[in-house]
């Protein structure tokens, strides 16, 4: 354990895509290893990349990532995908981008399936430590959509980004799917195309009436515009939050987020054992079916006996 | 609470508006009604309709509902907005539309708010009970967006449709976000834009592929075309499902589902109760910013704290 722990801090990338592997694979049995690398987290900036598909997320984080490294810095990705079953493989096949670029201990990447109905993942969260440990000045994630995993995304990164194109409507998604105020930095891309003025006066708009600050920037990430505006913004964000103590709060705030969602999906677990145990399930499905019984008893009586269950522990 | 129960049942329309309102405000103090009306529900045929914003689905939801109106059935409409201090309002606007029509205790519309992070609402589904136990025939799940609710939806209604746009890339986010698969019926609306028929090609292909069978539809929703269509193929699927016994199959899991989602969130109250107390987890969280002690101790503490609480009760 203690050579593993060290390889991570060394930032080995063999180690390091093993242990996430774990993690996705295995959440309980990776606690020992997340336990020991606790300590050395904490020291990387986390942002948070969001938006709908076709937005050009991958593409400013390719170029961020670059100017980061050209920077002397070092950055770790991971990449969000919702699992699909159609288009899973496709989906991660524009992902070894940056990997090619051989850039050794710089950068490293690592896509992960986003579990059905779990928002971000508990488990993305564990591999942002992971990489945090092994000494990366920034970990990114990244997530595709709009919808709750955009939305959690802010509470547990130190900065939130919002990727939109001025096309297909993202702007009204956003606004519709409660995902802007959320976003510390609003980023609308493809500026060269038709609206992109136009989405940036109303969403600046938007905030003002609802009294939110927020940056609002243009990007042409394709030729590489703006890259360098954006990182300002993140810069600042973060010196600004730093300044005004909420930097901090707002760790706290996530650290307290983590450990509910590490303790709801322990018992989730444990109660999904309790209920497949005896088939007790299937006999009040049947018995609810056939009106004898409502479901707010039965899950009465699960609860009970979950609780009973504790007691002879 | 007989009385209540009665109105209810007779489709008393403000009785019903009255405890959705309750159920929404509170899920504890609503479970007695719940209990009370539980026997009398079962017999809606209940469908869920989803999709992105601007596919058209509340076009196609009025329609349908006129149709289902001069066959002499009733329905009820429950619509989940996402919550956005942007535009919640603006939302909601659209929603008075077939309320304005005056067609008495054949339908009935509520919009609910869907609560972060929590898929479709466990009180939306208590809602369709309570429209179920007033005697609607048919009673119609909607939700905007591509995201969990929408996956989630199949698992709570007798039949799920998904309404797409050939406009916009909706079908890629549909494969993307892997919300193809647990649809019944897909739709493509606005049939006379391009690109309508290469989507359902694409859609059609996609499925062949993966092995499963579904009906895709091509209709214009505010022409009102293909809604005649869509009609027989929810009653064809509906029927054969019946036949092929696999209608209460997937109504058991329903209630397997719902039990499971009563027990989780009943459990998470009592646990957010618990964690706030005696700022416990103030101070943990102190501890671990400060890398004392780790997210995993302060969830087991946390755990075994509340098993133990359960045996004192």
């Amino acid at each position: 354990m203690k050579e593993r722990v060290e390889k991570i801090r060394e930032g080995d990338e063999r180690e390091i895509a093993k242990c996430i592997s774990l993690i996705e694979k295995n959440g309980g049995d990776s606690y020992s290893i997340l336990k020991e690398i606790f300590p050395y987290t904490g020291n990387a900036i986390r942002i948070g990349i969001t938006g709908p598909p076709g937005a050009g997320k991958s593409t400013i984080i390719d170029k961020l990532t670059l100017l980061l490294i050209n920077k002397g810095k070092s950055v770790g990705i991971i990449a969000l995908d919702p699992v699909s079953p159609f288009s899973g493989g496709a989906l991660l096949g524009d992902r070894v981008r940056m990997s090619d670029l051989n850039l050794e201990n710089k950068v490293f990447i690592r896509s992960m399936a986003l579990r059905e109905g779990k928002g971000v993942s508990r488990f993305a969260l564990d591999a942002a430590d992971i990489l945090d440990a092994s000494g990366k000045d920034y970990v990114i994630i990244e997530t595709v959509g709009i919808g709750q995993s955009e939305i959690e995304i802010a509470y547990f990164t130190d900065c939130t980004i919002l990727v939109l194109s001025p096309e297909s409507g993202d702007g009204i998604q956003a606004m519709k799917a409660g995902i802007l105020e959320t976003s510390d930095i609003i980023v609308i891309n493809k500026s060269d195309r038709p609206g992109a003025e136009e989405l940036k006066k109303d969403i600046i708009l938007a905030f003002n009436l609802s009294g939110k600050e927020v940056d609002v920037i243009l990007t042409n990430g394709l030729k590489g515009e703006g890259i360098e505006n954006l990182m300002e913004k993140i810069e600042n964000f973060i010196k600004k939050q730093k300044i005004e103590n909420r930097f901090f709060q707002r760790r706290k705030k996530v650290i307290k987020e983590r450990i509910k969602k590490i303790v709801f999906s322990k018992i989730e677990e444990e109660i999904e054992k309790e209920m497949d145990k005896d088939f007790i399930l299937e006999k009040m499905v049947e018995d609810i079916y056939n009106l004898k019984y409502s479901m707010y008893d039965a899950a009465n009586e699960i609860i009970k006996n979950f609780l009973m269950g504790g007691k002879n522990e």
